[in-house]
This record gives structure tokens, C-alpha cells and sequence, in this order.
């Protein structure tokens, strides 16, 4: 198989796990059954938007492929449509399940679309500082929309090892690329943040926080 | 009367009508008079330059014509001069009125721009689900603007059909273009925006809403 | 010193007082060590980017110049090792010292910023009400941004003279650069947004707010 469809195919997954974790967080926050699809097309859409409107490719490279948002929304629609058949028993446990279920499905989303985010940009400007900033954006761009769009603090900066897996992933890619084949790159790259997001959520990570001295005045 | 004519005093119309929503929704949250004049201009701008941007138009048109944003403007600074003068006696039962005439100037102007946003697109590009995206972005672009400024969750998710009002006038704009004159395409679609968002907003319709099943349990 | 070396350096001082005011506002709402450097880049970055998006400039300028990030980067580390090191006394009197510290540095990024961004886009257009717009938006912006992440009601419209301590730059810099020498303009309109905006925010001066008459209903 061609290493570009295996790109676009990798792209189409990481726009189904983001459009999974837009419907998610909806259906967690109660919006109608069409703010469901669209935060779930949303979610999956907005990184690669704002990273489109940054490196000046216009209309937004997006839409040019159908197969990606026919893919997204199918997967949001799935979501509802088995939420809503299931009548919410889809997930047992309500809020443990659900939560768990956003992390994963969100973890792979960042992983691929940090990686792709970067590809994209070093493919354009031989610039590593702009590639390491568009792959981040690409990878939480989505995620702080969703985020913003049901009125919850960004997760980005809060969340145990988010945006510090992405970013990882980021450098990472472009280190490798240097060395290994593009493929082999791209794999270590995507797994790394995969695993280190997942592992950080599972096990509640975090990085220290500076405590001021007199914060009971607060 | 040309046109192109028509069509930049529906814009026109388009922007006085969000520039109203933004200065109420400003007088309403208690921000400053200046605070006032320039959210009802981002508001009546917003729309349009997320638009451009995605487009690749730049710099935006909106600063290409000054009599766009002088209308804005003044309508803007009329509603801030009659509240003041009428010592806020203009909304009599005041919460009441005040919400009544945001959602009818909000859905004027949501109808206008998603016709105008899916036509400049489609001017553009031969591409409807870009089209489509694009008319609702411009639809609802300056009101997220307008309520994240605010800091209130941003209405395009949940109140009784906004977005699906949007995108059904986006939609109802391209199919009706195959057919009719583009004048009567555009009216028929704003009208059908404007009318479903003002009938569900005064008798409060609503989309489904998932509820899951153990709900008590957040 | 040529003009442009001189910009250059104004310019890195801006991003240094925005990344300062980014990082300060990340440790006072206990971001942890990463999230307050990434807050401190955004902030120093945010403005340029959303300029350089609506004027069509790609990829963003902030990545062609590594030193700009590079010193914002540092400023940011510095108050971080600064406030680890003193254990959080780096700011006796917490609230009210790190309030001041935060309100100095935004003023000053504010001004130099809002005359920047009026000056690059005057450069590229000859169209003043874009570059007052523009300037107002390279001002504002990366403070949206930072006071977004942190889930905090953007200042902008609410705080003591803020937008219009900015937009009065932008204004000033267009008249002065008629009749003045550039630098002369710049200095001028530079030093009025910080003198206007500390002034304001120490004495808490105001802008009138409308009260409706019937607000005890709310």
C-alpha cells in the first residue's frame, strides 16, 4: 500500500477518535441531538482548520476530502444512535465509563494529528520551531473548540501531560525523521504520545505545581 | 436596482442587526459604553472575517467598505444613546423585552449572513459541504464571538434551534440556486432562517436531548 | 542604531511583558510548571498570529525570528525559577503585589504592541481603519487568549480603560505619523497606552456603565 493512503488513512482514524470525543463530551454536557453531530464534526475538523489558516492554505484543505467528514460524522452518528438505543446504558457507570472512554478515543486523536500536524508544516517550510508549534495546535486545537463550545476551562493546560505528550510527539517526529524512514517515524512518534497521555490519565500524572507561599489569602 | 446593489444592503441590514444584538447583549452583562459600541462591531464584523480567513480573502473585506461598519456603528451608538436617554426605560419589564429583541435581531442577522456566507463561497469555490460550512460559520461566527466576550456558554449548541436554522438556510440556499432566480433563492432561505429561529425561540422548541440513564447519579 | 534594529528590540521587549503577564497569570491560577511557560509563549505570540492571519501572512512571522520566542521563552522560565526559588515570597503580599506585577507588564505589551500592529499594517495597506483595527487586535489578542485559558472572563471590555487605552494608540500613531518622525510617533502613541492604562488601573478609573432602571428584577 502507498505511504500516502496509509496517511490519509491514518488521518481518517484520527478524525473518527476525535469526533468520538466531541459526541462524547455533548452527549455528556446534555446538548440536542444535533449539537452531538456537530461538536463531534466540530472536534474532529478544528485542528486542521486553524492549522490550514495559519500556513495560508485556503479553503481550508478539509473539504477537499469528503471522505474524512463523512467518516467523522458517521462515527458521531454511531455514537448517538447506540447512546440512544441503549437508552444511555451504552455506558455502565455513567461518569467513570464516559470519562474513561473520552480519554482513550481523545489520546488518539492527539497522537496522530500532533504527528500529521508536523508533517504537514515540514513539508511546506524547512522551519522546525513553526513545525513543533503547528503539529501542537493541529493536535489541541480541536480539543480546546470542543472544550470552549460547552463552556468547560480548556483542558489543554490542566489536564495530566497533554499538551507537554503532544508537543513530545512533535519533537520526537521531527528528530526521527531525520534518521528513520518516514513511516517508522511517524509510528514511534504517534505511539509515544498515545501511550504517554494514556498512562498519565489512567494513573493521574502530573506535572508540579508551583505552590505560593501565602495562597491561603486567596 | 442591481444586484449587487440589493445584496450590500442586505449586508448591511445583516451587520446593523448583530451590531444591535452585540450592544444589548453588552448593556445587558453591564459593560462600560465603550465596551458597549465595540462589541456590537465585533459582533456585526466577526462572522465575516472568520470567513475571509478560512477563504483566504485578506485583509478582510469588511475594512474594504466603511459604510458597513459606519452603519454598525451608529446602530450601535442609537441603542446605547436611547437606553441612556430613556434611563433604561426602553426594555419596560426589562429582562423580558431585552431577550425579545436579541432573538429577533440575532435571527435577522443569522439568516442574512448564512445566505450571504454560502453564496460568497460557492462564488469562490465549486464546493457545497464548503459552501455550506462556510455560511454557517459566518452565520454564527459573531455570536460566539459575542458570548464568549461576555463569558456566557456560547448559545450556537443550545438554544432551541440556532445552528440547525443556519444550516438548514445553507442548504436550502444551494439547492434552491439549482432552480430559481438567485434573488428568490436568497429570500426564500433568510426567510426560512429568520422565521424557524424567531418560532422556536418565542415558543422555545427544542431538539431531543439524550438523557442518559443514570443521570442522578453526576 | 537603524530604525529597524530599534523595532526589532521594542518589539522583544512587548513579547517579554506579554509572556511575563502569560506565566504570572498561569501560576496564579496554579497551572504547573509547563503549562506556565506554554501560557507565557501564548500570550507573546497570540497577538502577532491572529495579525498575521488576517493580513495574509503565512506561515505566522513570530517563527521567522526565533529570537523573539527565545526571550519570551526565557522571561517566562526566569519568573518561574524566580517564584520556585523564593517558594512563592517572590510576591510578598500574594494577591495584591502579583495583581500590580500582571497590570504593569500587560500595559506595557498593550502599548507596544498596538502600535506595532497599526504600524505593520499601514505598511502593507494604506487604509487606516483596518490598521487601527488591526493594531487594536495585536494588542488585545494574546490576552484573550491567556485569560480564555485559564477559563477567566476576558478582561478586555470589562477592566479599567483597556481596549480604548489601545485603540487610542492606534488612532494616536495614524494622526502623528502624518506629521512626525516615525520613531518620534511611535515613542508618543506607545507611551500613551501605558501611561493611560496604569493610571487607570491604579486609580480604578472607569468608564460610565449603563444601569437599567429595573436591574434589582434581574
Amino acid at each position: 500500500m502507498p505511504i500516502d493512503t496509509v496517511i490519509a488513512i491514518i488521518e481518517i482514524l484520527g478524525g473518527v477518535a476525535f469526533s468520538l470525543s466531541g459526541a462524547a463530551v455533548a452527549i455528556e454536557h446534555r446538548l440536542d441531538i444535533f449539537g452531538v453531530l456537530v461538536l463531534g464534526l466540530t472536534t474532529a475538523a478544528g485542528g486542521g482548520i486553524i492549522r490550514d489558516m495559519m500556513l495560508g492554505i485556503t479553503p481550508p484543505a478539509v473539504f477537499a476530502n469528503p471522505l474524512y467528514l463523512v467518516c467523522a460524522f458517521i462515527a458521531a452518528l454511531l455514537l448517538l444512535l447506540l447512546t440512544l438505543l441503549s437508552k444511555g446504558r451504552l455506558f455502565l457507570n455513567y461518569k467513570t465509563s464516559m470519562q474513561a472512554f473520552i480519554n482513550v478515543v481523545d489520546a488518539v486523536g492527539l497522537g496522530i494529528f500532533a504527528v500529521l500536524g508536523t508533517k504537514t508544516a515540514l513539508a511546506m517550510y524547512d522551519n522546525y520551531l513553526l513545525a513543533i508549534f503547528i503539529g501542537a495546535i493541529t493536535a489541541v486545537g480541536g480539543g480546546i473548540l470542543r472544550d470552549i463550545s460547552v463552556a468547560v476551562p480548556p483542558k489543554v493546560f490542566r489536564k495530566h501531560i497533554y499538551a507537554v505528550a503532544a508537543i513530545g510527539g512533535c519533537v520526537a517526529y521531527c528528530v526521527l525523521s531525520c534518521f528513520c524512514a518516514q513511516w517508522l517515524s511517524m509510528l514511534i512518534s504517534m505511539a509515544l504520545v498515545i501511550t504517554v497521555r494514556i498512562l498519565s490519565a489512567a494513573f493521574k500524572w502530573n506535572l508540579p505545581i508551583i505552590t505560593p507561599i501565602d495562597r491561603a489569602e486567596h
